[in-house]
């Protein structure tokens, strides 16, 4: 006897929300809600979102809509992958729709601007008591996609809600672990943008592979540091959704975080960097805010402050890289 | 008033030694004991060791030996760089020409073949009762030679110990921390070694790079898991001796372990690839090695099992990465 059928609804027809649709679409009936009619007629004629996964065929039983109401009325599980700066009013107009009791799993990254706020707790102000959690970990779209394997972690307070979850997003390509970890799960995705700069930084510098290495695992440091401080767990941070996932985005050319990084080192000026891209490089949104709150916790971040300094206030790349040197290194966890 | 200088030897004339004794020369007076009369010749006549660092201008103070009396008999400090099946007759050999409380820092990643011992486990039963412990973390020799910034730790039992060995190695360049788990600091180097066959293989097999983060994340947790079982500490194998060595070994075109997993991926057989190499890749010495370690203390390490098994027991690459999509993924921990 099989188990009861759900139903997803999945918000944001971005190209992380469309993928995770897509991976939904082969476990249970999944609705993808999307603001742009051009990107719901492509997905329900064609199967393809042109937009910003080309022609990577998609799930061929996802449907979407441009009409919220619809997308939600029936679902079982809220997926939420707006961007991060539209998460509020998207819960706002989404809070009429739903029983109190639909799992809520951000798969957006970042922190609201102003309120310094991840996903999860923007969600949890908007609609208070819903089992919420997230699914993150080193995940490029397009090769999720295009069907390379690759893992990724659902965090829910409850372990078992999490197992149910992990369900609706397995597949044999797609290998979905548990956590119960919902804050550190979060925060390894939302520090590791600021993070992944100065490790594109570095490598558009040509200071070598032992450099790189030393600035990701710095970086890594100070992504745990803060992330304890703010509620997660240290061995989160060590693990998919913390080392793996910025890993992932050091690595890829798709990455713009490390994209803005690298061009930075070769001296152009942020403005012109960002004008150029068609896709907001998070990390240049969060940098003050990362900057703020380990202030406000008292958390050491220097390659974030020197990240700040060169996105917002006009320090350049080289510069950066020397006032990191001058720091005197002491014991390794300090 | 400056301190009384002390006298620094290092034991063997391989890339790594020659460039840590190039290192220390700019701080202490440091003989460097090489077997090769020809390689001593070059260190003393040119400052050059050609055979392993080409053309790289060494420090011109270093002097070079041939004669192990003579380099240890007024040290300080003595650095052992030997190859790790090497390290115990060396030592034996060292035992009747050092005082008692002469430090010695091993620069060896490895384990010893038989008795499946790493490096300071192994000095440490020839010479008891020495300050013992290690220098290690993310750091390609020629890169470190070239002047290309990069950081380590030197972990010591004693912090203060640790702080005066620090003060050898360190260079505006050449970032050294401290850390007093000099387990977990040498467990990391020996056990990233097989890790990165496996991250090689999947960049041979081309399976991307979200795919390449979850076998290096996963790695990882092997890693943390195998080393505190076996004593280390977990923060330690989420910094520069674990993190950061594993990392510039899998992004590094120099490093040999990776160029083993991706000639693997390619069908080769090892006995060629090994035969092709002027140099032995550690990894694959000690992947049986780590493997029964593991058994021993009841910690599973699904992809050090699939390199001893590609290694050892004629696995195919393809084999191997297809056996690790069989285990199913339960909470991230596990």
């Amino acid at each position: 006897v099989s188990a009861r059928a759900i139903h997803v609804a999945v918000l944001g027809g971005g190209s992380w929300g469309t993928t995770v649709a897509s991976l939904a679409a082969s476990n249970a009936e999944t609705t993808l809600w999307a603001r742009n009619p051009d990107t719901v007629e492509a997905v329900n004629e064609r199967s393809r979102n042109p937009t910003y996964l080309g022609d990577l065929p998609l799930h061929r039983r996802l449907r979407a809509t441009t009409d919220l109401a619809a997308a939600v009325w029936d679902a079982d599980v809220i997926v939420a992958g707006v961007p991060g700066q539209a998460m509020r009013s998207t819960m706002e107009a989404v809070r009429p729709l739903v029983r109190h009791w639909v799992p809520i799993v951000s798969i957006s990254k970042g922190l609201e601007l102003g309120t310094k706020l991840t996903m999860t707790e923007v969600i949890d102000e908007v609609l208070p008591g819903h089992p919420l959690g997230v699914l993150a970990g080193p995940n490029l779209a397009r090769e999720v996609l295009a069907g390379y394997a690759a893992a990724a972690v659902v965090a829910m307070p409850d372990e078992h809600v999490a197992r149910s979850i992990q369900s609706v997003f397995a597949s044999r390509r797609f290998r979905v672990y548990t956590n119960t970890d919902v804050r550190g799960a979060e925060l390894g995705g939302a520090l590791k943008n600021v993070l992944a700069i100065a490790v594109g930084m570095a490598e558009g510098l040509s200071v070598g592979d032992n450099t790189r290495a030393m600035i990701f695992t710095r970086g890594l440091g100070e992504m745990t540091r803060l992330g304890t401080a703010l509620g997660g767990q240290a061995e989160t941070f060590a693990g998919l959704t913390g080392v793996g996932d910025f890993m992932a985005t050091c690595m890829s050319p798709q990455s713009r975080n490390r994209t803005v990084g690298a061009e930075l080192a070769k001296g152009r000026p942020i403005a012109e960097i960002v004008a150029g891209m068609n896709q907001v490089a998070e990390g240049v949104k969060s940098a003050a805010s990362v900057v703020e709150l380990a202030g406000l916790h008292g958390i050491d971040v220097p390659i974030c402050c020197e990240m700040d300094a060169v996105i917002n206030h006009g320090r350049s790349a080289i510069e950066a890289y020397h006032g990191l040197g001058r720091i005197p290194p002491g014991h390794e966890r300090d």
